[in-house]
């Protein structure tokens, strides 16, 4: 078999992630690779735990990057805080709240499961009156920001009442870190996990995560061993520790931490309120384009993710024929549809970097020209 | 807080990993970003499962590299192929035997374990003894290459031992795979896992492994959900299934498989036989001038792994002072001990590309100048 290097062609990335990324943040991972027990390493993840922390508002000392895709940091929030027969709600509107489920059975819990429909939010009323019948639920767990859908459920609502009720709260926040407001102190988040390649417009293949004292103190008091080795928050802590001395737990994954680096840095300089409001900006303009196009929105305009924008594929319009015309002829990915919304709807991404007028302009004239 | 980019100096990486990386594997990294679902990026994937098809010397279909460092690849063979209650025997020979145990505890497995001295292999005959008089025993489990004391087991007469036992064999292949001999297919390993740092000297962060048809057989036909998500491999095996329609399961690392494609490219072109012989070479060379220093090794000669040596430390010398003096004087990274050995060894790498003559020469002088 002959096999050369492989030279990929720039596209421009318009899915739901990954997104663009910034020539500085591409260019980091080049950089020389260092031990992963290097004192100036060491110092360098320092820095990107205080540029998470900023990036999720939040001073909890447990907060890092997890050394796997974000379905890991989902995977790791599941299996560190759920014991044998705890009972953990699922609120449930998209793929991402169906794969809390799995994460729920697979971590041996009790699962109890709130379907919403897809496109539209978590109803906090429900999850009220859910929590009020089932005193004994230990975990209220839903998704921020539902990348199959586009949908944004309350997070801070969702979380008092889940605070109120006495439960530790997971949060899926893939897709919303950076792109909508994420307070995760001021909302009194108890878990959250996040991906790197959304609107942090980083590589794929890191998961931020954060864990409150009080999850921090489930943790601790577990009864039983968490069942997996690699995601035992309570081994990794030790290596992310502040203290000078690390104890090495799995070899890290040094050059795409370079890459996360600079991609919160960016974010950090920029600020948080500068990127929401630029998000939705973006997202207004992207909108009166669509409509132009006479392209309607699955999801009622409260709701909408600025940052991904899930729209009904044209009447007669052939989905596979015209996403393999945008790549092919103008370099171009925007997302299909995921499970229900296969076939049926587009997602439109503005993450991160993706967020500006140019490629706003890009994807709507590459619409216009194949769809008219 | 004021933080800028981050600029780390050149290392000379000559620890357990991660190891020297080639400059064009290090620039791939930042080759533009493509979509997990990109045709182009599936045509990638197909040549990496080929470049790792041969680099493991086997012709099994299910052979990926997992997207997490080693740790987990170590987890996804233990948590796929142990069910409840299964009996593995686990051979203990150093940090990473411990590691397997430990693996076998969280996915339920009942544990018998078998403890070899540091700095020795595991002893056939006593494995032998013991699948014997444990007929129930399902899998044996063992260190090819072990990284916390570089000593190298027989994996060929221990799988067959296994073979004839009737036992799935699952073997630490992190720091064998490219360094020393090692053949899948003709020693009927059944699940292997390695890393991407190590004799591959690509950067940290991915782990290749590889599943027999009897251990899809084992997977497909389990009576109990796989506990991790994450790690299910009869879901991934549907990503990374040679048919077109691939199954989204998790986003890809992708520029990461950039950099293992140029990797295993590297290894490929150059070919098994000439990289083992190499490393082999490289360590004499190392040794004669280790020994000119009258430093010695752990192990003895016949089960020393030639691109990982690891030798006392001499006495009156500073194990901490003398490291971090190679680290700011020279820009030289070696390891120093793991577990029992910690304080007492060091481990000199000689991985993949670090294993050439002028890496030897520096690393060699560096410690004349501050041990005399």
């Amino acid at each position: 078999m002959e096999i050369s290097s492989f030279d990929p062609p720039k596209r421009l990335l318009m899915g739901p992630g990954p997104s663009e990324i910034h020539p500085k943040v591409l260019s980091s991972l080049s950089k020389p690779t260092l031990g992963h027990l290097d004192p100036l390493f060491i110092s360098m993840m320092d820095e990107v735990k205080f540029l998470l922390q900023y990036a999720f508002q939040t001073k909890n000392e447990f907060t890092i990057p997890i050394s796997a895709p974000g379905s890991a940091g989902m995977e790791a929030c599941f299996v560190n805080l759920v014991e044998q027969n705890d009972e953990v709600l699922v609120c449930s509107n998209g793929v991402f709240g169906e794969r809390m489920a799995e994460n729920v059975i697979r971590a041996g819990g009790k699962l109890i499961k709130l379907d919403f429909p897809w496109g539209t939010p978590v109803d906090p009323n429900i999850v009220f009156e859910t929590l009020k019948k089932n005193p004994n639920i230990k975990i209220l767990s839903f998704v921020h920001a539902e990348t199959s859908t586009g949908v944004s459920s309350d997070a801070e609502t969702l979380s008092k009442i889940a605070y109120d009720h006495d439960c530790l709260s997971i949060v899926d926040t893939v897709t919303s870190l950076g792109g909508i407001p994420l307070k995760v102190d001021d909302w009194k988040l108890d878990a959250v996990y996040s991906g790197s390649q959304k609107c942090l417009s980083c590589v794929p293949g890191l998961s931020p995560v954060s864990f409150s004292e009080k999850a921090v103190e489930k943790i601790k008091n577990r009864k039983s061993k968490i069942q997996s080795w690699f995601l035992d928050q309570s081994l990794v802590m030790s290596y992310w520790s502040g203290d000078k001395k690390r104890t090495y737990h799995h070899t890290a994954p040094v050059n795409s931490l370079y890459a996360l680096h600079e991609s919160l840095l960016h974010l950090y300089n920029e600020t948080l309120e500068k990127s929401w409001s630029r998000h939705q900006k973006m997202h207004l303009k992207l909108k009166d384009g669509l409509e132009e196009l006479s392209i309607k929105f699955v999801v009622e305009e409260k709701y909408r993710l600025p940052q991904l924008n899930t729209v009904w594929i044209p009447k007669d319009a052939n989905d596979a024929n015209i996403r393999k015309r945008l790549l092919e002829e103008f370099n171009l990915e925007i997302g299909g549809g995921l499970g229900e919304f296969a076939g049926k709807a587009w997602r439109i991404g503005l993450m991160g970097h993706t967020a500006y007028e140019n490629n706003i302009s890009f994807v709507l004239n590459a619409l216009r020209s194949i769809l008219q």
